[in-house]
């Protein structure tokens, strides 16, 4: 099961998934998430299954892991990778948007690691994957929910790690810098209005200005990453946060 | 302003800035939490105000703030220490226990900083320490709300220091092992009886068995990084998370 | 080419590229290196060569890069992996050890880095791996040396990645816990000695102690990690250092 | 006793120690380093020494620390601060820079430390603070040979903290951005003479545009540090290394 799969990153990461012959349990909000589904299981003939709750609801997310466990069977390995961002001082940063960020981005991700964690350890084994950002291990200004919420998943993460250690379970980090995904193009669009810039100013001179490689990561890219934490070659590589981030944190 | 000063890491804070001369704005929910205050502003001569807001609620704190600024002047320092803890497994962690951790030990510190950030940037000066704990740089099971919470208060400490960077405003962490505290009493009892031990045996075997030198942190040594850090020799240290544990995380 | 490579996570390595078709140069101090090296060009079907040069020599490490560029072309992946160990207190270690550690497992990987870049460059391609150590993040007690030269791998990682950056060339560190071969049972032994106790002991009170999963790590799992790093897959990834420790910097 | 310390860095620190009463052993390759000493001897009213031992040899730096215990008594707090930086590509760094870089910069630092360290534990107290930079925790290009040796003084840091933890030693490692220093004026020219610029566009563009706070560090808010670090409230603070670098850190 990926979160927020249905575009960006997370439908990276199930391509992946899918390509390598794993039952995908889809999620997001896409109008059109079924067919992005269904037609994902006929290209890879895997079977998927589509979910839209909202992972703002502890209720929603209960039904969303119980609703893919129904469809699909018991859930080995859990991708967190919805996320959402806002982009303000923080003497201005809207409660609301801080709130949100907040629960989407690392308690709903407490939530799914919460309702599949006790099923992993009778299994005795998974993989917890939690795609957190170069930001859950450094920082940008206006970004301090992101960034909260983000290094808040990095400490989950090595929880889960000791938690489920000794159980066959493992659970990892990834911290992409900037990937060319839709969330992104809204930052790119945020900052140029917030500095007063194109939008081609905001990604040589603001994007990636820290970031050495002067590329955004591919979403696939990301997804190969996680096929390798699936596997049984990483079967001790365990809280860890894995930067991609073309040198970003080196520096 | 101090929150969760009037006893534990906060109080040992409080008495040594109002040795160093400063005005205290206390803040606790114990019930003599007016002596306390009173008490330290005797005892040293100095300014004192409390105030036993809740820090689970947002209007609450802001009339923390405005209530300590009104009775003290604008706040020039600012820490953030009021912290609550919850040890369980993550499959049986309580969701009340999750959301009330990540609303007192990172939210409430986000609500204080967005209050006092924008008075600072005007005065040009300011300090913001947030007394995080090795939990903001590591994990131990069954403390994933603390863990998340914390990682994300070092999270928040990073982009606050970038904000304040031009503004002479610095926001640093201070990571401390295991205090001398009743929360770490607290702990001590729920460990040995998660563990089926006696306390003495937790102490030696579960506490401070990742810490190299086998002591506890008193409050007061917090407090003398604390007036370090609002000095002027520190004018240059932000971003930091500093710990303060032993050789915990050398290992 | 990966030095050290007739033995342990070496031949781990080299077996995983040479299955994955790469022409691999080997490198190790083995009586019988020749037969290790021809024995796998046959198993894999690739090219192979082998050098038993000495890592603590410069002009011997020049003729190494030199004799396998003209054997096998130019170097397009270079796996820093040879390594040398003694463990004692600081005020007894041997100064000679110390010496040797630096120069083998630190100034060497300088040295094959030094050579091969100019190339990578001009190719606009390369993968430089260097096999640090959880070591290279943290420490533990009587490997002054050891400790001190794989966190200083950790650094010219870091600036290898800057350097490469523009060219297409990215380095990154693996940071294994306890691999199973000859080094560690070495270290087990040594330890046994200083500590007084069996290899048994050793191995669960000692070795594995801080490591949450208790398994040592296959070689083969570095080098399927490896192989990683060497795909397009992992451009971005460079300048980390990433653990394969069962949970070690987690906690 | 400070390495180091007749000029920048070193005698900032050494003033702050002389300046808190503590007898002061001065190190340095300054020809007039015996008025230096002997004048802060006469400024503060404490016993000063000299010593212009070759950090570059082990027997001399044996006669440094034998001369100055003869000269002040036992050495309790040791602040390893000397160091040499030198700037190009990898490919066409000088393998003899290097070789003094890793000699002054990491093992002349184990020297003194292996040379004090069992006097501290037979005397149950004792300080060793190393002054590493930045570029002990994060890269920059083109300084290989530095950002390895200070990188590997973190490790050391480290080892050092876990074997004085029963000693009552602690052992630290001080991060500072930019100093205003004879060596920062030299890289400064350096780094002009490599990127054809003039010295204030280094300064602007090159040194601290990856330091949000644009201000030197000042050599007496080190010497701050340092005598926090050497007090009693720093008891468990060790095997850190504390940054002081205006957020380049945190971002």
């Amino acid at each position: 099961m990926i979160t927020g799969s249905t575009s960006g990153i997370g439908l990276g990461i199930a391509r992946e998934f899918a390509t390598a012959g794993y039952a995908v349990g889809f999620h997001g909000l896409e109008p059109d998430g079924v067919e992005i589904s269904t037609a994902a299981g006929l290209e890879f003939g895997v079977p998927t299954f589509f979910s839209n709750r909202n992972l703002l609801s502890m209720e929603s997310i209960e039904k969303l892991v119980r609703d893919t466990e129904m469809n699909l069977g018991p859930i080995d390995v859990l991708v967190n990778n919805a996320g959402i961002q806002h982009v303000a001082n923080i003497e201005d940063f809207p409660v609301e948007n801080w709130n949100n960020i907040i629960s989407v981005d690392l308690t709903a991700a407490f939530h799914t690691t919460r309702l599949v964690l006790g099923g992993m350890k009778k299994r005795n084994w998974g993989r917890i994957i939690n795609i957190a950002s170069v930001h859950g291990l450094l920082a940008s200004e206006f970004k301090s929910a992101y960034v909260s919420a983000k290094h808040g998943l990095v400490g989950l993460t090595k929880v889960t790690a000791l938690e489920g250690a000794s159980y066959g379970i493992t659970a990892n980090a990834i911290c992409p810098g900037y990937v060319d995904t839709p969330l992104v193009r809204k930052q790119i669009a945020d900052q140029a209005r917030l500095h007063h810039m194109t939008q081609e100013e905001v990604i040589e001179k603001v994007m990636l200005i820290k970031q050495p490689i002067k590329k955004f990561v591919k979403p696939e890219s990301i997804g190969a990453l996680c096929i390798f934490l699936a596997s049984d070659h990483a079967e001790l590589v365990t809280g860890t946060a894995i930067a991609m981030d073309g040198g970003w944190n080196a520096q």
